[in-house]
């Protein structure tokens, strides 16, 4: 029985995160580039990644957000129980982390001073527009070695290290919010209300059953809709039977 | 030594069939996908190629060309010395090409009937819109075996067989056209004058004296200049001694 976890952000906040979290767990990757087209793609990524922080003030949503966990943790410490050390160990983290991000500069504005990095953006947006003849200063750097390009490419990653780990830790915190509770979608439709504080919506469901979920909604109502992937019979699951999930409003 | 090619084309066509050829040669790589976002990244590549297979007339330029190469095999069959099966194996190997060219559709048009590829392209067009929220068929098409996925996407890839043998053939004789002659860049700067038949610039210099090629012009005129990759000496390589690399016109 193959399942998997389906997340559906409530905000643009978190459809942020999401994204962000995505690009990062390729990036993680790159240490394994090789070939040409490797390097090429990781690239490509790393501007995607600048778009997002260049066009979202990721820093302060994130910020708020780490002031909301440190609350929490404060409101953990008053459980019988709990266990101090660990505790402590994870608010040190999080006030670290906070004041990390209250002294850095904009993600990803020391990448504008790098030369070689901004004269090759433009090509980037455009498909398939990164040859060797639109780009030879690319081509010049893809040709040298392997030790060379990783330790550069490391480098421009670096200045989204902790980005990184603020998104890690937020997604985390949030992701720990809702507990998954076993529910069932008549005719493969579930409509639910969202509390105020949800922001995100998990939704964990076999995926050898020929549908998937979707959902439409905002942070009031939301409605999970489960639908044949087969476009021979596209359209919503309406099944006697019902389909059995897993939901967390985290 | 480190040494490289760097290839300019002269016209839109050249321009055209190295960008597929770079396509076609990441894509060959397709059956090593495993991570999520490595599969993400070969889609990508298929729609930019189909992108490419829509807006060019690339099937006409190709079977001018094959014409062409025809036409040359006849005229090397008048040379003394040659190989006659060798010759006759490349002819029927080019009529082969020539006539599944013929009557071959429109490239990738097949893959316009592929309703899940269709349905997830559009998402492909914004940077980082590809997450499982977006597109949670592709996020459940992913969770399928790596057996279906690979058979899926090979199937894809296959549409495009023709059209990847045909730039290969093309480009190879494109290629043996030109002869690598050893030339000098006074100061980093080489003009030249390109024949109506030159369709490309092939530049085989060295890759670690921290300069790169870079071309301008037309199918008349064209000029040569190095320039230094590193940011600091941006500009022109302007050295008392000559630069030394080796050029091909195609």
């Amino acid at each position: 029985m193959n399942q998997a976890v389906f997340e559906f952000p409530l905000n643009e906040k978190v459809r942020t995160y999401l994204r962000l979290e995505q690009l990062f767990r390729q990036l993680s990757q790159a240490d394994s580039a090789q070939e040409d087209w490797q390097y090429v793609k990781f690239i490509e990524s790393l501007f995607t990644l600048l778009d997002l922080a260049e066009r979202v003030d990721v820093r302060n949503d994130l910020l708020k957000d780490i002031d909301l966990h440190e609350k929490n943790l404060d409101h953990w410490a008053q459980h019988p129980n709990i266990d101090m050390n660990a505790l402590k160990q994870a608010k040190d983290n999080v006030a670290g982390l906070r004041d990390a991000l209250k002294n850095a500069k904009k993600f990803g504005s020391a990448l504008k001073e790098e030369k070689f990095l901004m004269s090759i953006r433009q090509r980037f947006f455009i498909p398939g527009g990164a040859c060797s003849f639109d780009l030879p200063n690319l081509h010049y750097w893809l040709r040298q070695s392997q030790q060379y390009k990783q330790q550069i490419l490391q480098g421009w990653l670096s200045e989204f290290s902790l980005m990184k780990r603020a998104i890690e830790l937020t997604l985390s915190f949030l992701r720990e919010r809702g507990r998954f509770e076993q529910v069932e979608a008549e005719k493969g439709f579930y409509q639910g209300v969202a509390d105020d504080k949800n922001e995100m919506i998990r939704v964990y469901c076999q995926t050898d059953q020929g549908y998937f979920p979707t959902l439409s909604g905002n942070k009031y109502r939301y409605a999970i809709r489960f639908m044949f992937f087969n476009p021979e019979e596209a359209g919503q699951v309406a099944m006697e039977s019902m389909v059995s999930f897993k939901l967390a409003c985290c």
